[in-house]
């Protein structure tokens, strides 16, 4: 209701500023019985964590995470999981002179017309870092579907205006930008640099590919698995737009070249992207998001105060001049808690009337 | 829970399928005291009626509304809105032939994957028909944020390859594709046109701008402004894309490009598209949807029956050729769906301080 | 949020006023493939129907069922379930002298309060009529709990100062009152139709028994299923209290008296009324509700009117003058709908770590 | 929907095992601006501490609470604040011998048969340690309310066969049994230490009083204000049973005794216990709940192993021999849940058509 949790039986409640004395995440609907330890979801944390490469943040924060409760001798209990990450490196003093401002693409302006206060200090909750609590908690969806075969692969499709064109999984990972092409990784470094050196930032899209959904998740009319995926994805800031399949390219077609032709051995082509009517057609799910360029940028702006008066705005501070590499993780994490949810809503009434015990 | 129901407050509950008795919806949390009447809300269901131009569908439904519950002396009650459409034109017998095939492009076959069941008349529950529900409780919220200046102007912005460049919101209504722009509305018609001729269909932009929301509209992290739109317009069966403000030219531009400056008159460009941090930045909300060709065609088309069998499949019956001029009054009442239910969310809780009661 | 939605996964939406044109109910999240035709639900609705004795309302009304969606062939498909029910029989003009009062011991002025317009006609919305629609849901709830064994037993266990004492299930439809004890029921008789004569009411208790709940079903802490009973009962109308098991009898004992003990072959007593820690525990459950005498009289009563004058009250109309009778078939409804959904709820979640797919 | 949320716009989620690291609540749905200080919510913990006084358990815990987000400086910003209280004195060691046991009157054996593992230690979830959690979110509501000039007011009204009869509400926090009559608490701590003696456990019956609620509170149907009362009692372990106003007397009084006559001066009488139609009515709220004796007793019980192999058990720990002492501000922290949640909903909506943009 007031927007801070997602889901419906796997459901997951965020709490936590920016300079606040901690993030985290409460997630009720987990099933029993599964193995999960620290680890699990530590490693998704780092994926994110600031301070990973030169072309991210500076701002010193381990992210190490807490599991306070539903965790039982290496094993889900059924109740809920409290995921505790503590702020360490909080140089809010960066902060001060901004306490009045309202810098220009952020949520100041927005947050002070909605509560009529707010948390200055590094956006309190607006910003990114609240997606740590996110990820932690999507890192227990992907564990959650992993049993099933459901693999999330997301990667930086585009920087600016240099696009990869091919997508090899095994890359991902080894090179700082999360650009699933080797023959586009470097330009695309250079094309942070370049912004960077300017002071300025640059934008980005995101790709994500889903392989093992099973035929049949996704519930009609409204939480339709695209519409529900598009409400996650553009719940995480910058995030402007997203496409499934051909998306907007599939608006210039005629209805003979996007149909999905179906064999007896499946989709001949996948332009829906995996989601027909609004339900996984068994085919991979591709999504695209745009991400705009970090509002944060270390050029003189011009701007507002909370009186209404005119400002020069000049951001300091630590930022990503492109938020793309360390949100990949996060469009994974949001993917996940996304199929997580729509996997026991699915399994809630399946096959009622020949298991109604929904024993086996 | 079972993807039916949209909203929190302001909560709409759809039913019905294409070729069934009758669909409708019931609308709980409307406010008590306003002036209602069958009249505002069957205006906007002519706006989306069969027959109602050569360029759509020749299915012959009046779609005609009745009121049953939540209105009393011309005012509602406070009380749940039953608001019923009789289905009149059921030409079943013209999906006699595809009771066991799976329509290329269609939810048939993931709607069998997921419930094991279906109703194969006319798509059943995964029809566009049952847009006639929503756009019938959109009239309601319309009606009620009429009172807040709270303005929907959605129009075809582009049709296959032919995009409008300029918006004159009372051309709208007066040519048959809904488009903007004067100058390119009969290319767009010839576009659809053309596609019919060849038993082919075509897609299309929807462009939708919405003034008088005020700042502050929009919860934060998940349900953000821009999140719920994303949601509700893929909601929309056929809609493969979104994208706000600059969308995805922005994930191409530099930050010093994209951040809309603020003055004391107020924002200098609109590149956010009304929306900052997920919360309404009291700009003009500028949003638009890529939606695919429509998927029944009169061509041969390859597919499978539900035993797994090949099969041709050729769909008669009546189809619109391009969806966009009678989805842009889904579109509209989506949106408006979207601001009243957030209108009262962030009623519920504006202002506690200075005036606890809620009274005046 | 507004108060006409129960459950979640199997999710109730009722509308409708006493003399508006019409009742009725959607539920979505029936599971697909259930058989269900009309009669299943008008059994049920026949059993809570005005005018089946003496010693009822003798209010017109057939209540014939309507089912406008969700079913295909004799089979539910898996979307939302209407359910119509036409009035008929709405004599408002014994109303019209009510238009302005406030009924002692009615809604009329907390309404009146809450919404600052009523439809004052038989109580509008807040009219036991409203229980109709929650009938009707019910019998939906009991087919497809029906599979499992779940079987319903509710009756009236007290009239006024009258209490019966022992449980004969098949004597409960053989008399007019829905007495479980054929030793008790002309007495009960003989106190309502004493009440009625003296232009007064009164009050009872009802009890329900539910067999075949298997131990495991309910949710903790806030959804308990002891408590999700608890808001069910209380929400119909004139129900001031609920216990289980022992009850407030258990508030005067000691816990050597009140525990159960276990043995291999299942629990030696059953004071917890077949829940413990807010799950069912494998026995019965029990619980009593007590109904207050109906409001309505027809001796003249001291009021006031919507400008807060002093009035007398004068009820005609057609009432029951003890609610009882009409109301054990709602009480079933109600304990159905709590445990469809608990049901569901469960299995979402259950023995994912031994079959995630949800499939056997 | 797993059962650890509950509210609708105040909503509060709670996490946390006995024996665990930590229990905490998260709540979203403050209202931004209020002042909130730590000491604020310490004080109703303090009220619910273990070993406040000879009568209850001796375990060691402080439950110093901390606020981890949502409020800067010294007020609330409108996001989740989320409430830690660290766990200190695990005296697991105790429950060792109960690893394979189930419990008499425990929620052991419910929670292994939903679950399929449990912690075991001090109950796990199930244990009275959760409601920590509870009073610490309630304290937030009350302090919400206090604006508004709701005030609560719980006390034990019986324990065993003693019954207080008088209410003096600056007596309650004066004694260890929170009597409200002077004249019966030393019978009810006799009472108490007598159980006790006898190696046995004693129920009793808890009476809330709120004053201050606005007429109109309360949504109809489902969500009455006294069915959400009831759900919300009946979700604290151990409560059997709940009455409104006259409660379980109304069912054997006559309609002309029971209403409450209505002058220019407000209601004659409150047989009804404040709610009309699950509405309040602006009179007093009354109600009473049963609370079972505690089922931990130092006896020797006959029981099960989670073999299903016949066992003695014998309960060491350190237990409340009464659990109304304790549970008396817990009533009142799940009343101030509901009322605030309530305020809110009702607030959402209320004034629309004078007021539609909630600014005065």
């Amino acid at each position: 209701m007031s927007g801070n949790t997602f889901g419906n039986i796997f459901r997951v409640t965020t709490f936590g500023e920016s300079h606040g004395p901690a993030l985290g995440a409460v997630i009720d609907g987990v099933p029993a019985g599964l193995a999960l330890e620290r680890a699990d979801i530590q490693k998704e944390l780092d994926r994110r964590r600031p301070g990973q490469s030169a072309l991210v943040t500076q701002r010193s924060e381990n992210d190490a995470v807490e599991i306070l409760s539903g965790v039982f001798e290496g094993r889900t209990t059924g109740t809920p999981l409290a995921l505790l990450i503590r702020n360490q490196d909080q140089r809010s003093r960066d902060y001060g002179n901004l306490a009045e401002l309202f810098r220009p693409g952020h949520a100041d302006f927005a947050y002070f017309q909605k509560y009529g206060i707010r948390d200055y200090r590094g956006g309190g909750r607006s910003s990114g870092r609240e997606t740590a609590a996110r990820v932690a908690a999507g890192a227990v969806a992907k564990k959650m579907l992993a049993a099933l075969g459901v693999r999330f692969c997301a990667f930086t499709a585009a920087v600016g205006k240099v696009a990869g064109s091919v997508c090899d999984p095994a890359f991902i990972e080894n090179n700082p930008v999360r650009c699933a092409d080797p023959a586009a990784a470097d330009a695309m470094i250079r094309e942070i640099a370049a912004a960077q050196a300017a002071h300025d930032s640059v934008g980005a899209v995101i790709e994500c590919r889903i392989q093992g959904v099973p035929a049949g998740w996704g519930e009609p009319v409204f939480d339709k698995l695209d519409a529900t995926l598009a409400q996650a994805m553009l719940s995480i800031g910058a995030v402007k737009g997203i496409e499934f399949g051909d998306g907007f390219a599939a608006a210039a077609a005629r209805g003979s070249e996007n149909n999905d032709a179906m064999t007896p051995a499946g989709f001949v082509t996948n332009h829906a992207g995996g989601v027909l009517g609004g339900i996984a057609s068994g085919a991979e799910i591709v999504f695209r998001v745009a991400v705009k360029p970090t509002p944060s940028i270390a050029r003189a702006q011009q701007t507002v105060d909370c009186r209404g008066k005119a400002q020069v705005c000049e951001i300091r501070g630590r930022h990503d001049p492109c938020l793309a590499p360390r949100m990949v993780p996060v469009v994974e994490a949001m993917a996940a808690l996304v199929l997580a949810d729509l996997a026991l809503r699915q399994r809630a009434r399946a096959n009622w009337t020949t298991h109604p015990t929904g024993e086996r």
